[in-house]
């Protein structure tokens, strides 16, 4: 066996990414905005830890039928079963019941975290993922999750997506669960929850997609595989009478309400919900948020199994392409709802609460759509080159007054580095210099050591005059793209290049 | 079986901690600061996953002997294994092998992360901690290290840690190796290991437990448990000559080469690795670090199996107390060295690298030991109460008025909120504010909402009042604890109130 076949293969395992300066810059501004949000509402930053003991998670993920599908478990040292934590909410739960006597009630916290599923990966679709999740606990009223709703909206046009581009649906767990029991499901758990992920797959099926599932079934012919999933097996009636919760097109909040309200009115729990998705509808109005902003829809569901009240989903309404290269609507960024039962599964007494979790990658990628992720500003290094392999001390003693008299507190930071790689070749110095985007490196040869001099040479100037040969651009009066200075004058000179390259961006910009 | 006896226990998994508001703002301020020293050096972000396979991590952590001792592990649904990251070096190296056509060389980057040890956790030993590192991978010359260990002083310094306060020791492990030659182990991998691991215990056991780990071995009679470490057998005088390297108590670092060279002078390995930690101190003291902070110290081994160079260590050299009340140095809060290997193991090609981490967590300790941590001046939310739970639509709309009124962009944050709790007795609403350190809060009951007025209550300066009443304080002209304003002036007298009040802090800080 050759040395290279014994070598470790370099890869990362399947559904985890490495991610790159450029998109972790976007991301942090991206989070700044949303936390600035959470803030100015009251809410504190709080961190649990990543593994939870497996039964304190609990099993509330949508769609996994067996035991521990999705997440990602291995037994400790003392038999006990820890779990990667699956969201945010579950380890929430946990902490404030742990806390409950020491926090204020009720208690809002925020939090932005990775967490793990173990699926399949697929297009966009990772095993380790963040989300941004608020909630507030021991709040027993709607007009929290109104609230909720509210922020949601704020955080949307906060990070520049624009009222009519975005839409924050709310909806109510108990009003579902009246039209179920209306429909005689009543006391039916797994049919129930049938009919609950049939109504959640409307925008990937459409109405006859999702008429099939609460009827005998639907054959999947996608892909060729013919995956058949078993449907709900309800009445043609009813059917039809539950799928008038896709058909309100253009409504408004109030005739949604009052449309579900004529199909399934005196059903206790309908009527329940209905009266609080009514209190939501009001705080928001009152607040200055219309129906473009929060708007109710019955047809709105959340996978998650541990919502009991109202529910809520911000889907941004703007067209991208699909991976066919089929126009829709880019769809959900984040959601949430009521959880009153969560916390008191650790608890002999009930607490309310509520919250919504952001997907902070599918609200990048929407960002970017939009043109409206922040740019990565931060410039590339001043670089101090190496012509004399046996000077190194120099170069670094360059380097550290460049570094101290660039950078002053408060200011946009100038990075400045000397070149570590093998320096023979000193071309390859500055293509790595040029590579890393450098507005001016150093260089100091013998002779410049022996006149106590450095050369400064201006990068972006020097490639604007090259530029303007090729391009026959509009002549300007240039700056010279390399000079040479004493060396107790090298810092007041970077300084003022950077000062007239950051001047020609601004005149560029105008 | 009672519905008590049911609830799941609420409690994190040993050696995994919560975190709360002050302390994740606290450490948020240390990261950006330790952010911009790297940045300063031309460092850019780079993150990776938490999970890598197994053999990509490799086997490199100190003190396990069998396959997998202290890595979480689990096994893919593809049979492959897969693990957390142990550190954040291993992930790195296997990244750079993956893109190492497309990245700058050298490639600087900086990472802060989670990282996992499955291992007994004990006071301040957890099984999730923080480290944040720097490598520079494609640097082949000792100049990188040396620059690895003056950043590393600039970041001790820019986080308030007085020169004097602690010190970059800096060794090499070629010395050590060659050292380990000129003793007869030769060739001999299990009791090199063993003189090294016994090494590296010199703080924990001293000059003396270390002569019996080199020797016959050590009875390890703490806590009555009369554990036995098997020593590395060698002779009287090999122990004697290697324990030399601890002999240069106040020695500087010119004198403790000299003092290698003497005992060990003439192996190839040992003068190899002086001659590199001489350049390491000419390139230092040539940039302005003297032996206060970047010191050759021939006694520093770092545990880490893939060092191949000069190793380093920031050592914090104030007492702290440690759990039996005695005071000791604070010790290593991060290090680092040189891993030629590391990336190589996934390419035919070699590829010098060097870094450092520093452990967050420690380090944040030792801040607060030096009174340096920054403290959360987040101010408390103005809390809009709820006098009339029928009229939360207005107390939402106060709420969202005060919210954009106090708020503009590049201001302080002030946090605004409605009262979302039971708010049957109003004596907890105030409870609730103080409990937030709210400067101020929002009443409006019928009477009041009739005249189209609120009631403004100073928190603050009703604390002040009657604090001034209880203690015969000085008297100053005092402002009203609480004013009744119309609607429209709410905001503007809020915000005159939160000025005087910083008016207030500000005159106190004089």
């Amino acid at each position: 066996m050759s040395a290279k076949q014994n070598k470790v293969k370099a890869r990362q395992p399947r559904g985890f990414v490495d991610r790159n300066a450029a998109d972790l810059r976007a991301q942090e501004s991206m989070l700044r905005i949303i936390r600035q949000v959470y803030e100015s509402y009251g809410f504190e930053p709080v961190e649990t830890p990543f593994f939870e003991y497996t039964d304190a998670l609990g099993k509330f993920l949508p769609d996994s039928d067996r035991p521990n599908e999705g997440v990602f478990s291995l037994q400790d040292d003392d038999e006990e079963w820890l779990s990667l934590r699956y969201d945010l909410t579950a380890p929430l739960a946990r902490f404030v019941a742990q806390n409950f006597e020491d926090l204020p009630k009720p208690y809002r916290s925020y939090r932005a975290g990775y967490v793990f599923r173990n699926e399949k990966p697929g297009p966009g679709r990772f095993r380790q993922f963040m989300q941004f999740d608020a909630d507030i606990v021991g709040a027993p009223s709607v007009s929290a999750d109104a609230e909720m709703a509210m922020m949601m909206s704020d955080t949307m046009e906060a990070l520049g997506i624009a009222k009519g581009q975005y839409v924050v649906r709310v909806n109510n767990r108990k009003v579902l669960d009246g039209i179920l029991d209306a429909v005689g499901l009543e006391g039916e758990a797994a049919r129930r929850l049938t009919v609950l992920r049939a109504l959640d797959k409307f925008d990937r099926f459409g109405v006859d997609g999702v008429r099939l599932l609460l009827g005998k079934g639907r054959l999947d012919e996608s892909g060729g595989k013919g995956d058949f999933t078993k449907g709900a097996e309800l009445s043609e009636d009813a059917i039809d009478r539950i799928l008038a919760i896709f058909a309100f097109a253009d409504a408004g909040s109030l005739a949604r309400i009052a449309g579900v309200e004529k199909s399934f009115g005196g059903h206790a729990r309908v009527d329940e919900g209905l009266a609080e998705l009514r209190s939501i509808r009001q705080y928001a109005a009152e607040a200055g948020y219309d129906d473009s902003r929060v708007l109710i829809d019955p047809s709105v569901v959340r996978g998650l199994e541990y919502y009991t009240g109202p529910v809520f989903e911000a889907e941004l309404l703007f067209d991208v392409l699909n991976e066919k290269g089929q126009k829709v609507q880019f769809g959900s960024v984040g959601g949430g709802g009521r959880y009153d039962g969560l916390v008191a599964r650790f608890m002999s007494q009930p607490v309310p609460a509520t919250g919504f979790s952001i997907g902070v990658s599918r609200l990048m990628t929407a960002l970017k759509n939009l043109g409206r992720l922040a740019v990565d500003e931060t410039p590339g290094p001043v670089v101090v080159t190496v012509m004399d392999r046996d000077r190194m001390a120099d170069y670094q003693r360059l380097a550290a007054e460049l570094r101290k008299g660039l950078n002053a507190p408060g200011q946009p930071l100038v990075p400045v580095e000397v070149f570590q790689g093998n320096p023979k070749q000193f071309g390859k110095q500055l293509q790595y210099a040029d590579r890393r985007g450098s507005p001016v490196v150093i260089i100091q040869g013998g002779d410049e050591k022996a006149a106590g001099e450095v050369q400064i040479k201006d990068l972006i100037e020097g490639k604007r005059l090259s530029s303007e040969i090729e391009d026959n651009a509009t002549w300007r009066a240039a700056r010279p793209a390399q000079v040479s200075v004493a060396e107790s004058d090298m810092v007041a000179r970077v300084r003022e290049i950077l000062a007239a390259q950051q001047a020609d961006k601004d005149a560029e910009n105008v």
